[in-house]
């Protein structure tokens, strides 16, 4: 993927966003003007990952002002339109910090708001450069006694990359990280289902980039670990608890459930923002249910019997005590050794 | 589902097999007459399910017989037709097993091979049930302190009942004996990618048992049992070594690590056949690769980009460490306690 392509980008009036329910078969952009098309497209995952959220939910204050302009609305008008996008998807503390950050600048108007949008984007491409370089250095310090020179076999989960960022990518980062070393063998890209976003989204970054890679089915991540044929997993976070407890896309705990069976590295890379203090552990982490038609239906055709009911959780929590490595911009965290971010991130 | 219904059935002259392709929006019987339509009807999963398979392969010595009397065969080249239906999948050992059975009364002729084929199909369901009836005393009173008298919520992966079986079924015999109890409140079926056993085939049989369940990704299954929503989990299998060690479709280590980490229950059903105590661990299971496509595909139409590889183990394997109950037909074995098939099951 060229460095320049964003999945979230100002046009000077509008919000632009790589619609990724397309991907990878047909790459369009959307071009968003109104907060009633942001938050629809926000729930409808045409812009996902959550610091890609963050970015869109920090331009969309900037689209809320514009469009109350346009619309003769009333401050308080604006500020519900505001209230609407931060809550549009429960999970994601990103999107709830960077739409607060942004909000602080609210009265300054306009162009003050769009200055402060723009920081945030640029503030996560260098947060998650500084990431891949502590993730990588991390990790093959860590793995060096068993795995010597060669390089590395990685597993991941969910999309993790430029799509699902400002333009770099959290865990895909660290692993293009340890692909510009020289020090990558291969991912598994587990298709993360049920919107493969692992399939569709993950393999299409590491196709653009050269990185070879197998797509698997989620029930393989397990089977494959146990086997010895990973030597570590990189995972991003929607939310991240103060003793570490994880949200990330549904299936994330079984990778870590495997990864400390195996006795491999298990890395949660996600920036700062990510970690939301007030929360103390994975039991106060509001999970969103999402529609029964993501995984009774397929492209709109309904695989499972008429009569069955689907249980769609869209994230999972894992328990602190399984995440040998949380990455952010600042560094490592080993909280499973207690490194914990309420002592260590303050 | 009518007790009737057979995935498996011999007609008088040919083998009679519900295409499980096709479920659950077609319920169509396939005609088998010669050896290599059922070598592929095995291969491509028209018929599924170790039990089914031996089934299938235990009638396919007749339909050998009858096609070399047609064709004029010499008895090696009969021979050979049978071993080619023996070998059609590697991992279950059932398939082999049933052959092998049949093929003692080869020389006596099409009726004893008959005979003995209707006696393993006939035999399985019987041991089915009474699996059923062994799996539900033994699981009622294991979880009887923790859950009381309320009806149990039960996770399952892939498809383990009367179509994956002579008739019954496996797993899902013992979750029909719950349900038959009183004792079952709702079934978590994985929907077992790639090819959706579990959304196609088992939600297909609790719609026809009126047996509340839900559908989900095979991803949720760890953080449903991690959440407490579930009180045990009971799978099938394809081949368990001497120790314990199980092999599974893929995906199901994922629940048993999931399962031990929650301290609920993971039970085993399956028949003695699946039992091979010539393996001596899950390590000297043959696990098969499967067509990249499966996985790389939907329905034919291309999900991962152009340039993606796939990666496809049709099974992985659960040491036996994780295995609380191995359900047969004469009993349960409490495997991660110690109780272990080489010594048990001689």
């Amino acid at each position: 993927m060229p460095q320049e392509l964003r999945a979230v980008g100002w046009t000077g009036n509008s919000l632009a966003l790589i619609d990724q329910t397309l991907l990878p078969h047909r790459n369009e952009t959307r071009d968003v003007r109104d907060v009633d098309t942001l938050v629809d497209a926000i729930q409808r995952l045409v812009v996902r990952g959550a610091p890609a959220i963050g970015a869109a939910g920090a331009y969309g204050v900037a689209l809320a002002l514009l469009q109350g302009e346009r619309e003769g609305w009333t401050e308080d008008q604006v500020r519900a339109a505001v209230a609407r996008i931060r809550e549009a998807r429960p999970t994601a503390v990103n999107l709830m910090v960077c739409v607060d950050r942004v909000m602080t600048r609210f009265e300054e108007g306009l162009e003050a708001v769009l200055e402060e949008a723009a920081a945030v984007q640029r503030e996560d491409v260098d947060g998650n450069r500084a990431m891949g370089a502590h993730g990588a250095d991390w990790l093959l310090k860590r793995v060096a006694g068993t795995v010597g020179d060669r390089p590395l076999r990685v597993l991941t989960h969910c999309n993790t990359g430029a799509l699902a960022t400002a333009g770099w990518g959290t865990a895909l980062g660290v692993i293009r990280e340890l692909h510009a070393r020289g020090r990558l063998e291969v991912v598994y890209a587990d298709e993360t289902r049920p919107l493969l976003q692992g399939s569709r989204l993950t393999a299409w970054e590491l196709v653009q980039e050269g990185i070879p890679h197998y797509v698997q089915a989620d029930g393989a991540a397990a089977g494959t670990i146990l086997r010895g044929e990973v030597d570590a997993a990189i995972v991003g976070a929607d939310r991240i608890a103060a003793n570490g407890d994880t949200a990330n896309k549904v299936g994330t705990v079984g990778v870590a459930l495997a990864c400390a069976d195996a006795g491999i590295p298990f890395l949660v890379a996600a920036p700062t923002t990510t970690v939301d203090l007030a929360t103390a552990t994975g039991d106060d982490i509001h999970i969103e249910l999402r529609g029964e038609d993501e995984v009774l239906e397929w492209s709109g055709v309904r695989t499972a019997p008429a009569g069955s009911r689907g249980h769609n959780p869209a994230f999972d929590v894992t328990p602190g005590r399984l995440v040998t490595g949380l990455v952010t911009e600042r560094g490592v965290l080993e909280v499973s050794a207690g490194e914990l971010p309420v002592d260590r991130l303050k």
